[in-house]
């Protein structure tokens, strides 16, 4: 899954996902209006009103780019109803040869971890039968357990040719008051992203490993020290546009090679249209002014690496 | 819902929690058998066995004790039909009056750790209408990305009356990898430590705050340094039993009060019919073998708890 990853950036070159993390606010009046029409102003309306503007952004937008990043929190808040509309679009997006990046951040003790790892990644045995509950390609894992956290999911992505991605260094404002810690004179999230590349050894596809890391945009020293520590990892890179983050501070987290990092944007994509920028595409046309967002956002990535 | 659970563990003398941390392979013959008849060897089958089998071990254990602790991962391996028998487990402990633990391990950026604590605490809105989605009583968070991640949580438990346990030693073999790292000389579940107890004091309840902490059984002279660092931060301690936890490892855990700590047994309470000791139930009557294991870990814990 890394390796057709990789091919799929070469082929849009665009090293960008789309973070498809819906909010009501976000969807234009007239997609909640139809849903709401027909499921009432229930939980399975909104999952309705999430999943057609999922969609429209998926169809304007998959010829462009090589992944999507649901974040599964948006669609949990909508409990079972959310959920279902979530595992819609994974499937959708696999449909449209989409690489489905799961932003799940789970983490747990070793039979818990492996719980998570098969719904997620993996099958899942009842009785004689087999049955492949999520299906994302790759999710993100959280390290504060430690090995045993992690192993269950790299176990289960040697199975299945899929891939995590591990947080090493996070792009929320406070990521610092336990990644940052120093430990020997040096951050925690050094340590983490050590682990990371150790734990990456197990499971290399052709140039990257399957086993990725989450560093975020907003702190791009940082990125340039944890690209060198971790030079076969891939990283994902949050905090783009609407976080702060912009195309000259990509460059630290790329290699040479103009590989080894994916950024993603949420909001600055999705939500397009509400931005002074895209305005006048207007709400119906939401899909298209989201279109125009990744034109900009891959343009600007790659005149920053040209420009290197 | 701190003051709830201390009011009853005060009354059934029991500060134990039952884990519902179902695996197929826990669950006698003839409840799978006729799920499956049912349902078929499905997803919805699975779910219905789970199901099933924690009804029956709730129905022969809830009057004995204060709370039980689903593990969500144990019910999303099963993908959505799993997550609906967890919400039916929610609902049907809440019945019982049971405090509901949600063993979630969530925590993202901010906005995201807000979804989830809505999600899972809280309250969503669709349009005119509010709704419950899952409805714990409490949940676990990950502490990793630090306060902006922890705070949204609380918040929705400042409006809803509710509470969670943060991560501080978990109870794994490799959760010192990153937790045990040494900060200024002192590890970092210290650091974690401290701020979970700052963290409690913006949500205190009549004697314990609503911001609990997670400490293994298996750490226990760790467990006694937390106990000072966190005085009024009731300790959720995982670990007992099947992973390797005694009553006598447990005393650390307390305040002289006798309360501040909840012990959690999943496998050693749930599957007990499997073990030598209560295998004369027999699988037929597993939920007798669950009411005789809490019988015996409540009168463990309480004759520790005399002894010291």
């Amino acid at each position: 899954m890394i390796n057709k990853l990789i091919a799929k950036i070469q082929k849009t070159k665009a090293p960008i996902v789309v973070g498809l993390d819906p909010m009501l606010s976000y969807i234009p009046e007239h997609i909640q209006k139809k849903a709401f029409e027909e499921y009432g102003e229930t939980l399975e309306g909104a999952a309705e009103a999430i999943w057609q503007f999922n969609k429209e952004i998926v169809d304007k937008t998959y010829d462009l780019i090589p992944a999507v990043k649901p974040q599964i929190a948006m669609y949990e808040q909508f409990g079972i109803e959310g959920l279902k509309a979530y595992k819609k679009t994974i499937d959708y997006c696999k449909s449209k040869d989409l690489v489905v990046i799961g932003d799940i951040k789970r983490g747990d003790i070793g039979s818990t971890s492996a719980a998570y790892a098969v719904g997620h990644l993996g099958k899942i045995q009842v009785g004689s039968k087999c049955y492949v509950p999520f299906d994302e390609d790759f999710a993100t894992v959280n390290p504060y357990l430690g090995s045993d956290g992690v192993k269950p999911f790299i176990e289960v992505c040697q199975e299945e040719g899929k891939g995590i991605f591990v947080l090493v260094k996070t792009s929320n404002p406070s990521s610092g008051e336990f990644q940052d810690q120093l430990v020997d004179g040096r951050p925690l999230y050094e340590l983490v992203g050590e682990k990371v590349a150790q734990w990456g050894e197990e499971h290399m596809g052709d140039t990257y490993s399957y086993v990725g890391a989450v560093v975020g945009a907003t702190y791009p020293e940082m990125g340039a020290v944890l690209r060198k520590l971790m030079p076969k990892t891939f990283i994902l890179v949050p905090g783009y546009g609407a976080q702060g983050g912009q195309g000259k501070d990509l460059v630290n987290f790329f290699n040479e090679d103009g590989l080894g990092a994916i950024v993603n944007s949420s909001r600055g994509i999705i939500a397009a249209y509400k931005q002074e920028k895209y305005a006048s595409f207007g709400p119906e046309n939401f899909g298209d002014a989201s279109r125009a967002a990744v034109e900009d956002m891959a343009s600007d990535i790659r005149q920053a690496l040209e420009a290197r």
